[in-house]
């Protein structure tokens, strides 16, 4: 008795949360609503505010979520693979499939709701800016372990890998904005040249880096609305 | 009589969009509200109502107040300087200051309403998405005058102008939302970097352009929350 309605909170949670993550990567996270979230999928309103208490909690709940589907997606492909500069290329790719292939309708997660709550003070935000934080410095590991594991010119120095990241997590970034604004997928194409060009500037090998990216498909559809999305 | 009348209707009206654009770059354009907007400044609601109609006029007439503040501060000062590279990098460098500097109060005006409103179809959207076109092209238009006045190093094509713009815009947008969300201010200096490399990299003289960014100061406080700003 005890494990089944452990089971169905877990599940309930679940369903929440995916209806969560796509409304917020395409109308934010302000606009989410408890109860109206709860209405919309049919579950008991006590029982969603039972799993999620106040609205805040349903934020910070949903940015984990986004956490998990953005490690699932972008990280846990290259975990094992042997450091070097081919490894931080595939984590480049699998950052703008994730993009492109609307994982979440409104594209990035994290681009859209940095940009709503990176002014705004509270544990939203803290939550948002951790979440981009650990992506950056998991970018400088990758780029680091390459450069430890000899995959740099020689000359190269520790300090160029934050200069490094910063520069290719840009890329990476307007390629997402351009992409869902513009409905333009070429930018996957012009961020992943740009990449490349970085990546190969940087390595002792570069021949051992493709010298142009493959296409990266943008959506087939435009954006999908809130509404529609499941 | 009338002449008085248009003059009281005009400075409302600039009062209305200063307010608007100071809220928007924080909260975003979706929480615009006509009537507290007239509350907030002491102005009879039926005179804002009578000078913008509607919610969405309010948002269009915010999102073209904030292009008119962008010109005035990042492309009239350079307009008149002669064709070069060196035009290229102090559009830049006003870019990197208009951001650092918070003329709007959450940073960049455009970075956050993009993101609000980029997956959202609609008049807004296409507003947004226009201006963001238009600076595209000035940068490119700038590029693409610097090439032709000699400023590319031989064997430079016009083709590499659009990629070296998304480069340039991407650096400028990562340093505005690092800056905002983790108020890291050396975000700029990063991208004044990589946009100094990016410029020397297709330069005929590269040694006419600074070798590295001047410091760009981030803002000295915490971001205004659009209660506190004007």
């Amino acid at each position: 008795m005890a494990d089944g309605r452990v089971e169905r909170g877990n599940q309930t949670r679940r369903t929440v949360l995916e209806r969560t993550m796509s409304i917020a990567s395409v109308d934010g996270l302000e606009g989410l609503s408890l109860g109206k979230i709860a209405s919309d999928l049919g579950l008991s309103k006590s029982g969603v505010f039972a799993l999620f208490g106040s609205k805040e909690d349903l934020q910070l709940a949903t940015v984990r979520a986004a956490v998990e589907v953005f490690v699932e997606r972008v990280v846990r492909p290259v975990r094992e693979e042997p450091a070097g500069l081919t490894k931080a290329w595939r984590l480049c790719e699998l950052w703008l499939e994730y993009s492109g292939h609307r994982i979440f309708p409104g594209g990035c997660f994290f681009y859209g709701v940095s940009a709503e709550y990176d002014a705004r003070p509270g544990p939203v935000r803290d939550e948002i800016a951790k979440a981009r934080a650990d992506w950056t410095r998991y970018i400088e590991r990758v780029l680091d372990e390459a450069r430890t594991a000899g995959g740099f010119r020689q000359g190269s120095g520790a300090d160029e890998v934050p200069q490094l990241a910063f520069e290719i997590i840009a890329l990476m970034e307007l390629a997402n904005a351009h992409s869902v604004l513009f409905e333009d997928g070429s930018a996957y194409e012009r961020a992943g040249r740009g990449i490349l060009a970085r990546l190969r500037s940087v390595a002792a090998a570069p021949d051992e880096l493709p010298e142009r990216p493959p296409a990266i498909d943008g959506p087939t559809a435009a954006p999908t609305s809130s509404a529609a999305a499941s």
